[in-house]
């Protein structure tokens, strides 16, 4: 993950977290093949989909809970600890996976980590029976499949053996803050689709409530609550997350548009094809001139954007200066979140550190 | 719901609960419209079409939770009782609108409870906006919709004021039970699309899973969990609404065929036209000789089933002596539910007769 060699043992953190939220999830599946085969034979194969799906992930949330907790209570001292914490991570990479498996369905995209995405799977499942409806049957499936993870997430979260008021607390946030991200998703799918324009505050919502608050908060939020932190030290991290993700949502976009396929697993121009609201878009409308403004009409949201489209966009953007004002941007909200960090009190030095390396890793990051 | 003029009171107690479930839901809808607010305007737009959505509903499995508690303890007693049993049934209609709302895309239902489905709502408003992939705009904004209103359904139930041992237990509850519903969807899908036969024991325990144990079991374990008994009456309720459910989806797909638009909410034929695979489906193509089972193949999944088709499939079920082997079957799962029901202990004599009156209700109904 962290490419800094004096860092190697806080490096390690992460890979290790990442490998036991692997294992959770390996032994979860495992048990619910043989729950599933009650049922029909396509629970079991969809354990394995899933488990290959979760498994290609970054399990940045996955890790952001260790996190939370260590920043408190510093390395988890047993195994009882440490189950809890990968546990509850689990849960988060499952509704990460799930909102992934739905997300790719809206989009239209048959690649995610480097693999065929879930639902396009499934289609080429059903190409392969001569299905007629074969895409629609991947839909189909597709979105049983993510509501079964979501189900998986809760179901696992659920059984968290835990203090009941930490319990109460974890399950109570964990849904409302997903339920957030579900409305912020709908405005990300009426913009994809839409050419009329947005404003700079309807994206920031956007980047606040499907990214910063749900990616790097609500993990956050979960570890300092297993580690039985009062609200204010909760409230610290949920303002942290806020920060750290919205600049990390931004570097996202900047990879989108300026990153290398081979190293962000997305297909060249992807964003550009979906008509992706980000500052980016929003930049290049506002500052182009005339001409240029109806060639990135016809180019964004259309159908085929290959490698002429993207050099296209990416030069205009560099002409204009977009990439500096937006890395300008994405400093602003590390700036905060560095603040915030440094006033944080009675947390482990250790894990203030690693959490201080990640913010460094989330505005460098190249994938 | 029940047209037995003297169990009249008795009617009442369903109607008052879906009274009760419904106000629950506005109260919960106006404070989430707010609350979503600070995202997007698609949020309190959101609150108001589920709303409608879900108050269209019968709240049979709102109802049963409600009965499932009074069966052991009586007539709520007072406000906190009742706020509890309301709650946890609100919930479970939720996730039954969640379910709805991504069947609907499945199955391409543009009605749903008399009412435009959800996501043909948004088809028709992307559409009315001149969006170009207004229907696939609409599908995904559906998916976002079921996704929000299963959030919402484990944030009621994580808010419930309950001990801490039955909190555990229903929500580890729900959370499996809900997930199997999941898988048991996938296999309806796979079989509706495809027009290989399917086995007798394939459609037993899609009945078993997405009908029987979800809208009957599941409520009535709630509702004895909030009620605070012990394995042994939990299990009981589990096991009548196997037997309840299984008899209530036959008759189901019995009213799918032989029943009346008007009443039933459904559209002419529509359990054909998707190829669903019910046992007259399964009776059908095993009696039917050559010549009409080519018939039946070109008619079962065709995109126009009309009143002439309709007429054809209903004669030949008669001819075939159909109908009254299925009812056979309703009768023999509906003879185990009365016997679960009678062999029940330490249970309030008025709501074991109510729940008698649902199980006659439930094979005769009409809509």
């Amino acid at each position: 993950v962290f490419y800094i060699r004096e860092r190697r043992m806080e490096v390690e953190y992460f890979v290790q977290r990442k490998q036991e939220i692997q294992n959770y999830l390996g032994n979860l599946f495992q048990a619910k093949q043989e729950e599933y085969d009650k049922i029909n034979p396509l629970g079991r194969d969809l354990c394995r989909r899933l488990y290959a799906f979760s498994s290609g992930g970054k399990m940045i949330r996955g890790g952001l809970v260790a996190l939370g907790y260590s920043l408190f209570k510093g390395e988890p001292e047993n195994e009882e600890e440490l189950r809890k914490v990968i546990q509850a991570g689990a849960a988060m990479e499952l509704f990460q996976s799930a909102l992934l498996v739905h997300d790719d369905i809206m989009d239209k995209d048959v690649t995610r980590r480097g693999l065929t995405s879930i639902f396009y799977q499934y289609a080429q499942m059903a190409k392969d029976s001569k299905e007629p409806e074969f895409y629609h049957l991947g839909e189909s499936l597709g979105i049983c499949a993510g509501d079964v993870a979501f189900f998986l997430g809760f179901e696992i979260l659920a059984e968290l053996d835990i203090p009941p008021h930490v319990y109460r607390n974890i399950l109570t946030l964990v849904a409302k803050e997903i339920s957030y991200v579900g409305v912020a998703q709908m405005q990300d799918v009426v913009h994809g689709g839409s050419e009329k324009n947005i404003s700079n505050e309807a994206i920031m919502k956007l980047y606040l409530y499907k990214t910063g608050r749900y990616t790097f908060s609500l993990p956050l939020m979960v570890g300092a609550l297993l580690a039985e932190q009062e609200q204010e030290a909760v409230g610290s991290l949920e303002k942290l997350g806020e920060y750290m993700g919205v600049a990390f949502q931004i570097r996202d976009d900047e990879l989108g548009l300026f990153g290398d396929p081979e190293e962000t697993g997305k297909p060249v121009g992807s964003d550009i094809q979906e008509g992706k609201k980000t500052l980016y878009y929003e930049y290049l409308f506002e500052l182009a001139d005339e001409s240029d403004r109806k060639t990135l009409q016809s180019i964004f949201g259309s159908e085929s954007v290959g490698q002429a489209e993207l050099t296209y966009v990416r030069s205009l953007a560099e002409q204009l200066g977009i990439p500096a004002m937006v890395g300008g941007i994405i400093n602003e909200w590390s700036d905060k979140a560095r603040d915030q960090l440094q006033s944080m009190e009675n947390t482990n030095i250790r894990f203030q550190e690693l959490l201080s390396d990640l913010l460094e890793y989330t505005v460098a990051r190249t994938k």
